[in-house]
């Protein structure tokens, strides 16, 4: 594996190895990575996930390049492949990238010989945050194969559903989508059921983030959308006693979500954030060790 | 001492304990710090208060969390509560936070587990900068008791202010304020001189940044501000010969100071500067300290 | 050499040991500058030039402190002078700056105690690119003398071509500038050749980046600069052997370069960014150790 890209490449045995790697992170370090530079281009905001890959980065050791797309000079007409390109030339030996394109990687393949990692790509896949869940899953119940994993929300425009949806699948779990309507994706082979059905059936909960703007123009206003299609009260209460809940953050509360939930008992949302520092140091050490090797 | 949030907390003795703390800061780090986090999540703009934690932080061997408000995806409807409890999930072992609510810090009392320090609240106080000029004080007079200590400028909006009328009086200094009409703060019980009272008989005159913006609607310009209620080189001739001028920076020279005298004999404005990274690196310590006997 | 601000300051001598220095740079530290605080003050946008000088400072073992102009509460009304001052008195051993005006350092002259460097002034200068073009030339030819250089592009407007003008006869070379009309600068005695004469008789072609903002003013529009005054395929054929390019990037392809030559045999532009670290690290190096043995 040279790139971390999408999680099509990725087989059960290698997001299996992913997870290991992840689980060992809390043992003394190597320090393979010292004094190497990551560098972080995040051409579209994000906090989270860029402060999860900088905790990452730091705690293997390495050196930060960190890109702010509103002061830099780069995005003036510079081509993405230039901008990757001028970071390969001035040292960085790991690229992480978020992008608005849906496939920006595509342009960057075969040209650039430092490991690359998606850290988001338009409304395509998030697969770091895809393997930070699929952690968070195994950590609770061992295993994948049988599991039942209903995922709510706009799947339509959301990578984190088109990643999992993939990835799930590949481990052997069952996948399906809340149905909510305007925000159905007919482009993927996955059942969907209710909002109701899916707390009543499912391992696992997997919330996605509603984003307000999306909201007007779909003619959902919060309160009712958390009635007709997010985690009340009552639908927690009708869940499996097993049974816990994930999303990704920033959570919308009363929205996709009770406010009262966010912390409750099921809740594993701060322990998935915790998670991704771990799987993010576990797949940055991959790329790097496997670069080793093939140089 | 779990956070470093508001003067009201500090004692006498705790106050001293930070002086003497900061005053060691010169000799070889123990490097107890060395590894943990720093989140810094400045809300408003700052520098030379970021600044200032940066390198106090760097020197003690901390990683530092940078937050950006301008191209962060957590300020998008996200609660001060929910940003904290993120950072403690992603690894922050210490939150820095500047927000322009007086009393911010009240949400997140007894729900966040790392220490908290307050780096500037709205309006209401700003406790490291408080603890820093009292350092730069004890520097030069060795103790405080019966120092008069004159503060002028804008009273009422000032957070400085309002640290320093409560942690100077509890170690024992006597506290004036200048009077300028529109910018008192009759909720404090601290007598006012003029200008010229206050120069004539302080130990230690504390000068407050005049915001231009503020100016206009308070109805003074910068010229008749500085003969009226400034520092100006007459006013300066009839200090005492021992006295001496602090402020927090940045200064308006020429507003509330005659430009020639930012950088005069009895000027402590950039040794200030200087000192508040010995005492950010003594509260931190202190802070850490604590939390490693607690826990 | 306390700072290091212009290329008039610069003798062969100086500049012969930079490149000597920049090419050690490759051997292990010796860690001389391990704990020392640089501060990079960028009042302009840049993320090249500034993420080369973090590069350079890192693999020297510094500290970082980092300026947004964006989120600074010093750009209110603070002189230049009073940042600098602020930075030196929270601890940074080195001051880089970057700065809108043409001679903004001369205001910093003899009242800095730290190291300052010239990132970039305005049109005026931008000396450490000329040191890294330099440095590529020399690792290209091994000597300067008699060596033909042609720039072409905005001269008028180059703070690069300045520096340029100025180094490169200083070490012995022949400088001549492609005349675009309206981007002549008839303040400095250099020749003036066509495109195709430079690129002809040229040892080094050096291109500078086109404005597209600027190029509206004058009247060229992309594809017609290109033809008229830019690298064609046709007039890469025309150079010499042993001819190569150099540029500063951005790269505006197909304005000054046919974007297929932008990674052909002879560019060097990558190289350039690469020799950028080495060739600041040199610098940073030389002013540091300088101070030291002043101290």
């Amino acid at each position: 594996m040279q790139h971390f890209l999408s999680a099509k490449d990725l087989s059960a045995d290698v997001i299996q190895s992913i997870m290991d790697r992840a689980e060992a992170t809390g043992k003394p370090l190597t320090g393979d990575s010292r004094g190497h530079f990551a560098a972080n281009l995040f051409f579209e905001p994000s906090t989270r996930t860029k402060t999860s890959f900088l905790v990452a980065e730091k705690k293997l050791g390495m050196e930060i390049l960190d890109f702010q797309t509103e002061t830099s000079s780069m995005t003036k007409g510079e081509s993405l492949y230039d901008t990757a390109r001028t970071y390969e030339a001035i040292g960085a030996d790991l690229l992480v990238i978020r992008h608005g394109r849906d496939t920006w990687y595509e342009q960057l393949a075969g040209r650039i010989s430092i490991p690359i990692i998606n850290a988001g790509s338009g409304k395509g896949e998030h697969p770091t945050q895809c393997m930070l869940d699929l952690f968070t899953i195994r950590q609770e119940f061992g295993a994948f194969k049988g599991l039942n994993v209903a995922i709510a929300g706009d799947i339509k425009h959301s990578r984190v559903a088109h990643s999992h949806a993939c990835a799930l699948r590949t481990v052997g779990a069952n996948v399906y989508f809340v149905e909510v309507p305007g925000f159905k994706d007919e482009t993927l082979d996955i059942p969907y059921v209710t909002m109701d059905e899916a707390c009543a059936m499912c391992d696992v909960l997997m919330l996605l983030r509603i984003q307000h703007e999306r909201h007007g123009g779909s003619g959902y206003d919060a309160a009712s959308y958390l009635a007709d299609y997010g985690l009340t009260m009552e639908r927690e209460r009708n869940m499996q006693g097993h049974a816990i809940i994930l999303h990704p953050a920033p959570v919308n509360r009363g929205v996709e979500i009770d406010t009262r939930l966010v912390e409750c008992d099921r809740s594993r949302i701060f322990q998935q954030m915790e998670n991704g520092v771990a799987v993010r140091m576990a797949i940055i050490n991959l790329l790097l060790e496997e670069r080793r090797v093939l140089v």
